[in-house]
């Protein structure tokens, strides 16, 4: 990890890793706290991230014939009082919506009337009312495959809160399919976590561990909870998404059917899928350093900068130009299906290279009298220790412009690939698994992920949560069929399973 | 207006306007009437066509140096409280949070709990909320112009609601700017008016008159409100967007204030702007026949659906195979910025053909074992008959299809352009303007607009809509600095105005 810098943020993850993120999202400037309790506004910079996610996933969905769909923010009580299950979960914790007008009581004071009949609570998923429109939308095997998806705000007051990684309010996508049998919709939960996985690392170059999640951490209600999780800086598991195989127990409970084929009256299969700007909060756990946040280039909302040095008034017109010129070519360029985005940074702040390292742009140009004068661009990059910066040849650099960010979004997959493989440990003991998780028990920083054989009981995964802290994390995919002794009882494990701390 | 086909609505415009647009909705199955009183379900068809108004915008926007954010959905009543002026408009019908979770009564009944100490609403608009966060993001000139834009859910319990022209819950984009001088920001306000003027025309083929609100018909608190007028097929006035430059009022309500570059504290001019989901209102209005939904090819989310003819067992594989081909090469070319989206329907239903025309998607290709053999593709328009097919060598239609498409916008555009010219009368008369209005008063039909000379003086104007129900729409920007004679009083008029019966 680099030597603090200057300029840096005032305080290091290993200083105080809660801290520290607080301190990238600011300095960053990608939100700031609302006046409503767990609520944050996002701004420019952090919204652009979110932005790039979105239109990555929005494509992918549509490659698997997904189509978008918005339903109402507002969801009738009694729709939560059919699913009683669900209501037991997050639910409970909604914006109960009661009154349906202000009026000024005798102070002048604004108050809530027009009380209404039917109170409502602002979606904590829509779930529900997805389901009831399907039970509508459905008719035959011929309306199958049904694949919605929706983009939108949903609400759940949440305690402790952090931006991005959880708050009351946030921003995701729900999916939610029909299909005529078991076999599709299990496919389609898995394609789905798939596109996740993909996009993780293809876009946002984070590395995860995709599997399933054990019986007592699946959602409530789903056959099989598919999911792919990822390890944050202090070595804690990050839930990134999840994506449900939920059999027939949602259609039976909201009575979705079709006519098959042979003209026989069936429930469907459904799956739902989601990720939340909460991935955000993955984004920075990953690859932020002690500078502030740094971008992996396909997901940052602007990939260059350019820093025009214009103290020399004499030749600032020239230094101006040549950098106008510069942005210009580059903007022509397509680099991941978007063109470069180039900033051209002409305010007269001196910590200008500062400003933009802390919000983690992948390549700074700084450009003045000597650059124009020798056809050069200096040039920093993210990826690299702030102070590194090197002359480049001013065409050479715009014809590999686009290869330069590769490599530093290859550099930057690969490092966190190198922290998430080498804090994976083979434990076979209970011995060494309750010595591995005693560490640090009370920091913030974790040990890493036990990959460990254990007997699939759930009374067992209760004592170790109890005493470590410690949850089964998930059931990865590569461990299948790979059946060992249980490392606390000795017993038959159908695979290895992941634990960790989760954060 | 074509004769009414075998196939089409169940009613048509002239025997009942709004049962005709209700029908065009349904049939298209844009939109369905949700539990929540007076919100609706966009359905993907419907959501399409929003995301390609979202998308259009959205880059128009950004090349004007707007940068997009999120602000949180619930708005603390104190907010509200500042700015009477506004409370005591569209905020006073607004959804109220009261509670903070769920109970089970001793029935096992879902009931509110958890009461907050101050409620919420959720917001009618983010104007407070944003101007708030602008008083602190602002501190200099160099901070200057802010441009900020919202995409969100925003709520407005209306009494009576048609889909996508008035719904208790609709999707919108707001946009707030701030600027150092009265120059910039009314510049600026009148940009933003053009951008959604050049939308409407380039990718919605609707033709607007461009002008002022007159100080009545103003958005309170606006020094100039801006808006674009669309003409509906009833011939009614619908307000598509405004645009609104807000001088200092605002700024001084909320304190955004900014250093000058000259040392002093001053008040930032501000403007704000929006369209919403009644855009596709507007669509509607404008384009669509007593065969259901009509979509320029522009703004359509698939542009091209191709219908196999597969009756014929012997051919049907190869039939297939040709239009999969076809769909591939169509895919490939790119038409208004993204590739051209076809749909091939191999469902087995009878009404194909007339179900897309229902959907109004602009081209439909029918292929049998007859096109198979000749080459040919067998093509009808939206923006003809529904009958009038014709068969086109494959070859030709595919080099062609661009151009086929652009003739359709083009057509459709000219034909909204006709409609609107030609029911725009000059009126010099009280006498004449009377009658005009007169006609079919109760009916749905309105007569058209009138552009009139008017002294400006809002009893006047009151006085003409209580007795015709007639509202000044516009003073067009084409008719400034033309002065006249008032119509009504034989004083001065500073320009004709825009006189209508409003949607």
């Amino acid at each position: 990890m680099a030597k603090k810098q200057k300029h840096a943020l005032g305080v290091t993850r290993a200083e105080d890793y809660s801290k520290w993120y607080l301190e990238v999202v600011k300095m960053a400037d990608l939100a700031e706290n609302s006046p409503v309790r767990g609520c944050m506004t996002i701004k420019p910079w952090g919204l652009g991230i979110w932005e790039n996610i979105k239109t990555e996933f929005d494509k992918r969905f549509k490659e698997k014939g997904v189509q978008n769909a918005y339903f109402p923010l507002l969801i009738p009580l009694e729709y939560m009082q059919k699913e009683a299950e669900h209501v037991d979960g997050f639910a409970m914790e909604s914006a109960i919506v009661t009154h349906s007008r202000l009026e000024k009581n005798e102070d002048g004071k604004l108050v809530p009337a027009g009380k209404l009949e039917e109170p409502f609570l602002i979606r904590p998923t829509s779930e529900m009312v997805i389901g009831e429109a399907f039970s509508r939308w459905i008719n035959s095997y011929r309306d199958l495959p049904l694949c919605i998806n929706q983009w939108a705000n949903v609400m759940r007051w949440e305690k402790r809160t952090r931006p991005f990684l959880r708050t009351s309010e946030f921003l995701w996508q729900e999916g939610h399919t029909c299909h005529a049998t078991a076999e599709c919709a299990d496919s389609y939960a898995r394609q789905m976590l798939e596109v996740y996985t993909d996009v993780n690392r293809d876009l946002m170059a984070i590395p995860s561990i995709p599997g399933k999640k054990t019986e007592s951490e699946k959602f409530p209600g789903a056959e099989t909870t598919y999911t792919f999780e990822t390890m944050t800086q202090e070595l804690k598991a990050l839930q990134a998404g999840t994506s449900h195989f939920l059999g027939q127990n949602f259609s039976k409970s909201l009575d979705i059917t079709f006519q098959s084929e042979e003209g026989k009256e069936e429930h469907v299969w459904t799956t739902s899928w989601g990720v939340s700007t909460r991935q955000i909060g993955g984004l920075i756990a990953t690859h932020s350093d002690d500078d502030g946040l740094v971008l992996p280039p396909r997901v940052a909302p602007s990939h260059i900068v350019i820093i025009p040095m214009l103290k020399n008034k004499d030749k600032a017109d020239d230094v101006l130009a040549y950098c106008e010129e510069l942005k210009k070519e580059l903007n022509e360029q397509a680099y991941f299906g978007r063109a470069i985005d180039v900033v051209l940074d002409k305010s007269d702040s001196n910590s200008r290279s500062w400003d933009w390292v802390r919000k983690g742009i992948p390549l700074r140009l700084e450009i003045g009298a000597k650059e124009l004068e020798q056809n050069t661009v200096f040039m920093g990059r993210r990826d690299k220790d702030a102070k590194d910066k090197q002359a480049i040849d001013r065409n050479e650099f715009v014809s590999t412009a686009k290869a330069i960010l590769d490599d530093i979004h290859n550099n930057l997959l690969a490092k966190a690939e190198s922290l998430l493989n080498d804090n994976i440990k083979v434990i076979d003991t209970k011995e060494e698994f309750y010595k591995f998780f005693a560490k640090d028990e009370d920091g913030a920083q974790a040990p890493g992920f036990a990959l460990t054989h254990w007997n699939g009981d759930a009374e067992l995964e209760a004592q170790i949560k109890a005493d470590l802290g410690v949850t089964t994390r998930c059931m990865p995919f590569t461990e299948e069929g790979k059946e060992g002794k249980c490392a606390f009882t000795g017993e038959h494990s159908k695979q290895r399973v992941i634990f960790a701390k989760a954060y």
